[in-house]
């Protein structure tokens, strides 16, 4: 029998779903499971995405452009203006999800031993995309003291090395919450400018920040040459199933490049990109009701935390993720345990160790990264069931 | 401004899709073309699968499981019982169409600089996706003047180096139509057996052989622990868009390695899943009726094509393609022209120069693939634009 590749041994399971089997094991024996630990809204889709499902009336469904139909891209750059974002429907390539907008991107930008340098912690699959693209990860480290700030420059400068080609950014920050200012973005700018660097934005967070600033895009920083923005509509209409994402660039050859992979998969899903057009008029007053309801969650769940004994979360500022330290020795071992042995009246909760969110795992051991997506009422059971176990998992 | 990656610049344009802005050009001066150039059905999807869509309850269109839903892998299990091919519902990764399956299975199993074999011509995005993966690809030629037959095991065993760890099948070929006998099955197995090799097997046209021979699955040929079988909705069910593909195997290393990526990739479209699942059941009068549109298709235009002097085409037993020999010195300047030059009556026809099909792009310098998805009335009408413009060529 052959040997599966070091790649494929390598690669990691992701901490945000590793855990299933032993969810499903418990939901299988009927306990009810909360899951904190996906970023899965359980808001509704907007009505006219739905609608347009009901309304296809092709009688094959046929193959989309590679770079995805023009009316969707033409849409999106409507969507894009307000944030001062300007650009043309030839300069977005459509992709089966921001998740594939992020490996491609890579694979056009970065050679097998590049470098990128990202903020730990991230979001746990730009490590397996780099590693399935042979992208050597440096990292520099936001701290919870500093409710993840941007580290100082020089931590920037410290890990730069000759083979180092682009910097990654999740603005609002998966798995964090935090905003970037005005002040950090230009930082990384200078970085940028005078390293010669890629810069990788993932915005896709950028309709959930609660602290009444602008958002501020990485293609307003005037480095366009440098920027790919990484977007998707799956949090922003709560759609996620539909996989519906996208490359912006102004780089021409960038854009280019990622073309080619992109016509080697075909199209995007076809489905998906009528949903998503669909999406994204008249939603003003359905976007504004989403912000409202996921700030009130995190008043509610970060409040709720902090009031645990040996809990303590900061205040995140964006996105609906916060990453949070618990009185644990091993926030993994922790996690398994609710699934496995846990119960509260027959339910538990299901959070991502985040020491997947960091590229040395010790620095996440004793947090875990929690997606507030539930309603509040849920959120106060999870608290519930948060707080009992701790006490108990401490006593056993 | 920072370079692209040399694998960005090195990766081919798909030679089925490079052609577009020539056509979206001549389609832009209101020129109706023919697309002969690519496999996208014009048969209409299964009503079943149509009606799902209308039937979607759902309020939030959410993540699927990254392996695929349970209910469209046990009933892609039933699908699979009358092939002979025995699996369960953990045998089988959905993925986003079999392009995923594909790249998602080389890099599970191979390195990068490990070498796989494959026939040319072969399917042109295979080589985009081992190019993806840093795959070093190593070719047998099958030929026109042999109908595309399986080359003797000798020219195998001469591209056979220490680096080789798979050795890829089309079957039914794409681009050639080729049917792969039981006997030249069995020897592909006798190769893989004494190299200890991976056999990828992508079967996604079984549902289309015209010769009255049952089909032959690579996993039907008892040696499980060997077989990645590539499998998509696509074609069979004529909904190329959903982007449902699927990887099948019964090596427990190798399907665990392969979910990992597809964590990070979090979930196969959950649209295309529910289309896929309402599609597979009810449908063999619907799986009957397009195969004897696409025989009499087969028949019709195999036949006119070797009517025109100068060009040669094999009678293909399977899939919808077939590998045609022109009389022109380069089939991609005669397909540009046909593009951008050639009107009959403001009508032409787009056509894959199959150069892109092969390794060494000088052995299809006269060969185009065709895809016979268009209806006979259409096929007759692009035969006759072929034969004049070919006339014309010659003579311009």
């Amino acid at each position: 029998m052959p040997n599966i590749s070091r790649r494929g041994c390598e690669m990691p399971s992701s901490p945000i779903r590793k855990l299933a089997p032993l969810a499903n094991a418990a939901k299988a024996q009927g306990v009810k499971v909360y899951h904190l630990n996906i970023g899965q809204p359980d808001l509704p889709t907007p009505q006219n995405g739905l609608n347009a499902l009901k309304h296809v009336t092709r009688k094959t469904l046929e193959y989309s452009p590679s770079e995805g139909y023009p009316g969707l891209r033409e849409k999106l750059c409507g969507y894009y203006k307000p944030f001062g974002i300007q650009v043309s429907p030839d300069e977005i390539i459509v992709t089966t999800g921001g998740s594939e907008a992020i490996l491609l991107s890579f694979m056009a930008c970065l050679d097998p031993g590049d470098e990128i340098i990202m903020l730990e912690p991230g979001y746990a699959n730009y490590i397996s995309f780099a590693r399935a693209a042979g992208i050597k990860v440096r990292t520099v480290t936001s701290t919870i003291e500093n409710g993840f700030a941007l580290p100082p420059v020089e931590a920037f400068e410290e890990v730069i090395t000759p083979a180092t080609r682009a910097i990654l950014l999740c603005n609002p920050s998966n798995p964090t919450g935090y905003v970037y200012t005005t002040e950090e973005l230009l930082k990384i700018k200078d970085i940028v400018l005078r390293h010669n660097l890629f810069l990788f934005s993932d915005e896709v967070y950028r309709e959930f920040i609660y602290n009444g600033e602008p958002f501020m895009s990485a293609l307003t920083l005037g480095i366009d040459q440098h920027v790919i923005m990484i977007d998707s509509v799956s949090k922003r209409y709560s759609e996620c199933g539909i996989r519906i994402g996208m490359v912006v660039t102004r780089n021409k050859q960038v854009h280019d490049a990622v073309l080619k992979f992109c016509q080697a998969r075909l199209s995007p899903p076809l489905l998906g990109q009528i949903v998503a057009e669909a999406s994204i008029e008249g939603v003003e007053d359905y976007l504004k009701a989403c912000q409202t309801e996921y700030k009130a969650r995190r008043d509610f769940l970060i409040e709720g935390l902090n009031r645990i004994p040996g809990v303590v979360s900061p205040m995140p500022q964006g996105a609906f993720y916060t990453v949070v330290s618990l009185p644990v020795d091993d926030a993994e071992n922790f996690c398994r345990w609710l699934l496995t042995d846990f119960r509260l009246d027959g339910e538990t909760v299901m959070m991502a160790p985040a020491a997947g969110f960091y590229s040395n795992p010790a620095l996440g051991r004793q947090q875990v990264r929690i997606a507030y997506v539930l309603k509040i009422e849920d959120l106060k059971r999870c608290l519930q069931i948060l707080e009992t176990a701790l006490k108990q998992y401490a006593a056993r």
